[in-house]
This record gives C-alpha cells, sequence and structure tokens, in this order.
C-alpha cells in the first residue's frame, strides 16, 4: 500500500456478517444422514467457509466414505434445501449493517465474497436491510471457492482496487488462507465459533469478536471513518 | 497419585461422548427466541458445558438483557424442550463405547458426571448402548454445575476414589476449570468445537481429537490397559 491508497474491504459472508454458520452445521449432518452418513459435527464446523462441493467431500472422506462427484452434487443439493429450512432463523451479527454503512458513509470501498450460491448469498444480504445494493462475488461467479484465492481476486477487481490494497474480513480461516494466497490482509471474526489462536496461527492482521467490535476498532487497523 | 493407585476417569457427556453440543446450540437460540432475545451463536457455543441457569442467564446479560430467576427457570425449561425435539439425531462420537468398556475391561474406575438433568443424561447414556449401568453424576445430583467442581467432586465420592487420583476427560473448558478447582488433572477433547489453544490456556494435561483417539494414546497419559 502507497501513501495515498485507503484499504478496501472484502467481506465473508456466512459467520461474518450473517449468524448462519450453525444452521449450516445442522443442515449438513440433515445433509449427510440422507447418504447414511453420520459424520462428528466439529469436523463439519471446520470445514463451514469452504466451498460445498469440498465440505461435502472432505467431511465424507473423514468419516470413512469417499464419494462420488454425483454423490458430492446430491449431498451439496440435500443441504441447500435442509439449510433453506433454517433460513428463517438467521440473525444479522452485531454490527454488520453499521459497518457496512459506515464504510460507505466514509467512501471507503467494500465487496462481498462467499462461498454460497448466487441465490443464497442474495436471502443473506436482504436480511441486513442495506437499502442499497452491494457488490456480491458468490460460488456462481467463480469457478473454485475458497481456500481459492478467486473469489476474493474477482471482487478485487470487481471493485477495481488492487489485491494488495484488500483487508479480507472473515470468521473462517479459509478467508485468512485464501486472502493470503491473493496477496491481501486478513482480520478474523470469532463470531463464526472459531478461536482467536487459529487465527493467529495463519497470521491473520488482526482479530475482533465481531463486525460491531471491528467497527469499534478500526482505528488499530489504520482506518479513520472521519 | 502414589505409585500404587491407577486414575480413575470422570467424563463430561455432552460433546465428550455425545455429540450433542451442535443441537444444544440451535435449542437455545429457539428457547431465547420464545422470549424474544437474539443471541449470537458463538456466545451460546462458548457457554455450553455450563448449568443450564448459567447459559440462560449469561446469554442472556451478553445479549443486553438480564433475566429474573423466573425468566431463567422458563429459558431452560423450553431449552429442554427444543432439545429433546432433536434429541434423535444426537449420536455418540467415535470410540465413545469402545473407550468405556476398554476402561471398564480392565478394571480401571470411571463415571460420567454431567451438566445435564439425569433424564437427559439419561436418554444420551441410553444411546452408547453400553449393556451396564455407569456412574453418572447429573445436574440433579449436585446443587451447583460446572464451572463448579461439585458433580466432579460427588462422582470421585461415589466411585471411592480420591479427587488427586482422577484425570476428567471434557470437550470444554468448564471442565477443565472445574477440573482444577477439584485438584484433578484434564483432559480436552476436541469434538465439542473448541480449539485445542482454549484446553491449553486452562492448563488440560493433554488434548486429543475425540474419545477413539484418547483410546489410541492412553499411554501417553500414563495409562496401559492390560
Amino acid at each position: 500500500m502507497t501513501d495515498s491508497e485507503t484499504p478496501a474491504f472484502l467481506f465473508d459472508l456466512d459467520g461474518t456478517l450473517l449468524d448462519s454458520v450453525y444452521q449450516h452445521v445442522i443442515a449438513w449432518q440433515r445433509a449427510f444422514a440422507d447418504v447414511d452418513i453420520d459424520p462428528a459435527l466439529w469436523l463439519v464446523h471446520r470445514r463451514i467457509g469452504m466451498s460445498g462441493s469440498l465440505v461435502a467431500a472432505r467431511v465424507a472422506s473423514e468419516s470413512g466414505r469417499e464419494l462420488t462427484d454425483a454423490e458430492v452434487e446430491r449431498v451439496e443439493s440435500l443441504h441447500g434445501a435442509h439449510y433453506q429450512e433454517m433460513l428463517d432463523a438467521v440473525r444479522p451479527l452485531p454490527g454488520a449493517r453499521d459497518l457496512l454503512l459506515a464504510l460507505s458513509g466514509a467512501d471507503i470501498a467494500w465487496a462481498i465474497a462467499s462461498s454460497s450460491s448466487r441465490s443464497e448469498a442474495d436471502a443473506l444480504v436482504a436480511k441486513l436491510n442495506l437499502g442499497m445494493e452491494p457488490t456480491i462475488i458468490s460460488n456462481d461467479e467463480v469457478s473454485t471457492a475458497k481456500p481459492d484465492p478467486a473469489a476474493f481476486l474477482a471482487a478485487a477487481d470487481r471493485l477495481a482496487v488492487r489485491a494488495g490494497r484488500c483487508i479480507v474480513v472473515g470468521d473462517a480461516v479459509w478467508d485468512v488462507l485464501a486472502a493470503r494466497r491473493a496477496g491481501m490482509l486478513a482480520v478474523g471474526l470469532l463470531c463464526g465459533g472459531r478461536s482467536a489462536s487459529e487465527f493467529e496461527q495463519a497470521q491473520a492482521l488482526r482479530v475482533y469478536a465481531d463486525p460491531a467490535d471491528l467497527l469499534a476498532n478500526l482505528d488499530e487497523i489504520g482506518v479513520l471513518l472521519d
């Protein structure tokens, strides 16, 4: 970053702006149960934030079953249906809306980069009640999902900012790893249920509790809103 | 421990022997929603393993609501009802049954000490299909739940072993803190979704993935089965 550049923010969605991680875990459990797999749920939780196909394949493998591509697709689709049934209970995380509007108010560019499908991402963003249409890169817009850096690179591209100017904000270590692969810095949030040490090990720039905590401490990462 | 004493094991139940933590999180969300509280779910997850009344009171407080004793009781009871509906999906954790039977087979004493009610604990233990009636201290048998050491002290008493001989096995940092208050050692398991560093910070003797991993590595904590 040169002196004259302000950072741009790239936000993960599930577990970062919306409190949806625990619903995803239960939806995955139900999807796996439909194909007679009973994974230990902490292994599912660890994988949340990866693409659905990676979650399906890796969790099944850790439970002793190797899935065919068709089976992966089926489990993903079952997960989507079960998750849909739990969507009503998903709430914005504290400060999510305030943080995004504060950045917009200060003319700081931001976008959302999610491993979810476009329709799932849109349904979550609607809950934020932003009164504007944010830039969203969903899993429909890139061929490889996190921890591959494609989604973050596409989001930076859409904002027309170079990767080195971007700060990723995510609740999963996969966000941090994808950010580093993309040559970006990353801030970890604890509100997806992961621990500070996981983010520290992945060399996150800084770790905060949730969007409200990040908003209150933006000055710590050198971002001033006025 | 003197040379002649073999250790006795005291097991937490939810998240340690049974994969019930994520169901508890969703059941708490539904119970809080019934009284118009929308807690961030990672704060609920952090509190799992404490007594129900502590979870209710502390999570509500962290969400900006102070509950009366009657409200705490009501949220606890709502949680119990919602959890009951999800109980069918709760599975034993890998190795749970094998570990307990292996200890029994080697004449190593063990008991279960849970923050759940007696009826909830019995329903979970039935899923382990042990073919015997284990010693169980539930929240019905002690006046204060974890992180208070009462449950572990009562379990040691029931086994007629002194506290210093006991090794607690739990998936929550509250198990480790209660064990240390009781003058016991504690082993942390990752299968409740907490991270190794939390157990290390609480000075657990050792951390394993799940009961199967502990069973495979009992020699590391000086326990030989034959």
